[in-house]
């Protein structure tokens, strides 16, 4: 129930598609045109959260009557678009792994109206999905072993944002999230203890810590900050003492110049005894503050990373696209400057070393020695291959993520000016181009 | 059912205050500490979805058995949890207002437990709402009077966050939205017609052109630049002649010059005689770029605003808070560096002529010389006040916005370097303040 979650142009075009009787099965590929400055690598994501939107694609009676009554579409529109379902074919770069520009990291194959429906939802869904996680992967190279949680539902993109970056930044390798309803729905971690309201609500910071450690022993994490931090790890350090925990405890700092204090904060929880209490921090924490603290050997055993991650703050989009690349038996593209689209159903091969870029070629030309395909097919007559529950597709895409990283040069992962790894484009996918635009008339000049 | 829509400490904290019997009322307000760069003021948005929100805060039986079998909660704080619902008040500054740093947008009195249990959430939500409809509102005022369309859809974070843009952008003036399903829901007009891919389905642009207009001969409009922009508007105008069509027409430009090609096919239409049709562009289009073209004299009626507005792209959240500032008859603050909050139940008191900064004092204070209250009371025991449907919330809001817009001073408009209204303390609240600090140590310093 699903179909009016589309752009207005998408439900004209299939209607205009349906009335002609222009059933014939086109190819959409989804792909990033050029990455943000500040990265030198995507992380593919959001593809299960795209494949259960297809599955679901479908339109409700109350829908019907609004593009009846309120767009004007008439009869034959309307019992089309009743009985319509996502019945097409996707291939798709697995989550986890390493993408680069003008790769395709998903092609919809699928009777033009269905395939063009979808656009809006598929294309909202991945380019989402991939901007955090690859901003959620930066902050991961940042922290070196350091654990890294996410603190951003209060200020994701809506409530339902919240959980897409706790499922995003749980594949590029963060071991928590704050957002209970995400962790439940996709078997991430849970994470969290107190807020500085609750140091307020009680007379002082001591009768807090104390109330707080009575009531969750196990574990807990003393928010220090609230009025004067190395008070505040002192008032820890007796609570501890007092209700003699002897587990695992630690001590949050949200503000401040937290190098420094953590330090003092280690050197306090050292002197007591508690060499093992952990600190964490947090408070507007991104990559480049986490590696100034790494750089400094601040003694931060983990980072609560809220906004700056769960809106990708310094680029909180990406320039993807996802366009027809074929329409029955006809490869097409545009020449639109600056846009221009490579034809044809494609694939991605890649290096095995990781250490040359990725070529792009036709989908079915064979592997250039020894690269490995890198698109596969996910869904297949509307229905997924592969329904993997929610928690171990987390699971299995964090595994591709930490197997892609280890072979990502050096010069990709760094987090200042990084240099991307560049796909080139394949001989066979060259000459298909050249002879597609010279029919088109805009020769083939621009693209490859 | 959205009770683990939150934060796991504000759920820790929750089941703590109900262990221990806390349950006075705790007053909590949301505010945005500092403007983001290039800010000159904040349009507050959000609040239906907020109140939405409290309205259905609850706990249903796989939320309370999560909490059990993976949190670890105890019986009694699932019974506590199982029954609770918010049931306190809420003032808020209606939707549209305009507002500044340092001004409580909402305000939450409740038991404890709830009014935390439900930050996460509405923090959320007026954060999001009100940072989109603030970049809507500055594409507003580099428009002119020229037309603006949301066209973010494929670009937000989610398909959710899709219609809050769709919102947001229509409080703030926006007369359109792509996005269907938010169309449906807000009753704002929606709008779209082609893309590339209905051009290039076709054997050429001239065919594609008068298959759709023949499809949809009410006011079609061209996508003309998928191979040659000035060819394209005379495809459009030969299509538009042949058919006899005699009703509004329009072509879309959605690459290149946009504001030489804007000129081009101006020459051509009106060469054509087809003076009324209309030029829309599109494509990275924000603030700044839509400046430039009004600027140059661009003959552009209307603008479709994507990515850049639906994410706030170069600022895509604010620096927002929701701070505990009164529990049972005490007036709390915190002292944290660059965090400090101000104590107590707060108003927002504004100069009628908008020329002056607002006061910010105490809510039972009387308003000082004739200025306005801004914050009104939305929620009483839980309920909403005003439950206006969807659609005329979102009218009502945009109206609000046409008046605040009109008696905002030019300092804080202007697109670069604004100067936004500094809100003042007044001496009621100020001595409060400085009662409170010294009572908690800090001495009055810091704010104000």
């Amino acid at each position: 129930m699903t179909g009016l979650r589309t752009d207005l142009y998408e439900l004209r075009m299939a209607a205009s598609y349906l009335h002609r009787d222009m059933t014939e099965h086109a190819t959409f590929s989804l792909f990033v045109r050029r990455l943000p400055h500040r990265r030198g690598f995507l992380v593919a994501a959001g593809l299960a959260e795209a494949l259960a939107f297809l599955e679901s694609f479908a339109f409700n009676d109350a829908e019907l009557g609004y593009l009846r009554d309120v767009v004007g579409f008439d009869q034959p529109a309307l019992t089309a678009l009743a009985g319509l379902r996502f019945t097409g074919d996707v291939w798709a770069v697995p989550e986890g792994r390493v993408v680069f520009a003008d790769e395709p990291l998903l092609e919809v194959t699928a009777p033009i109206a269905e395939a063009q429906l979808v656009e809006t939802g598929v294309l909202n869904l991945i380019t989402f999905h991939t901007t955090v996680a690859t901003k959620a992967a930066r902050c991961r190279l940042a922290a070196g072993g350091a654990q890294l949680i996410d603190f951003a539902f209060r200020r994701t993109h809506g409530i339902e944002a919240g959980a897409g970056v706790a499922r995003a930044s749980a594949i590029a390798g963060f071991a928590a999230t704050s957002d209970v309803e995400a962790a439940m729905r996709y078997g991430i971690a849970p994470s969290g203890t107190m807020a500085h309201s609750y140091v307020e609500a009680f007379p002082d910071e001591r009768a807090a810590f104390r109330a707080f450690a009575a009531d969750f022993p196990t574990n807990p994490i003393f928010l220090v900050d609230t009025y004067d931090t190395p008070a505040g790890v002192r008032a820890a350090v007796d609570v501890v003492t007092e209700l003699g925990l002897t587990g695992p405890v630690g001590v949050r700092l949200d503000s401040g110049d937290l190098g420094a204090l953590a330090r003092q904060a280690r050197a306090i929880l050292d002197d007591a005894g508690l060499r093992r209490a952990r600190i964490f921090a947090s408070g507007s924490l991104d990559e480049n503050v986490i590696a100034g603290l790494v750089a400094q050997g601040a003694p931060i055993d983990g980072y609560g990373v809220g906004t700056k991650m769960g809106v990708s703050y310094d680029a909180p989009s990406l320039d993807s696209a996802y366009k027809l690349v074929a329409y029955g038996d006809r490869p097409v593209l545009k020449l639109s400057p600056g846009k221009a689209t490579l034809p044809a159903a494609k694939q991605v091969f890649r290096d095995p070393t990781g250490a040359a870029g990725d070529v792009v070629g036709l989908r079915d030309e064979p592997p250039p020695g020894g690269r490995e395909p890198l698109l596969v097919p996910v869904m297949r007559g509307g229905r997924r291959l592969d329904p993997a529950d929610p928690a171990e597709a987390v699971r299995a895409a964090r595994g591709r993520f930490d197997a892609d990283l280890t072979r990502l040069p050096e010069p990709a992962r760094r987090l200042a000016d990084p240099t991307p790894l560049t796909a080139t484009v394949s001989p066979a996918l060259a000459a298909l181009h050249g002879r597609v635009a010279a029919r088109l008339g805009g020769g083939p000049t621009g693209r490859p």
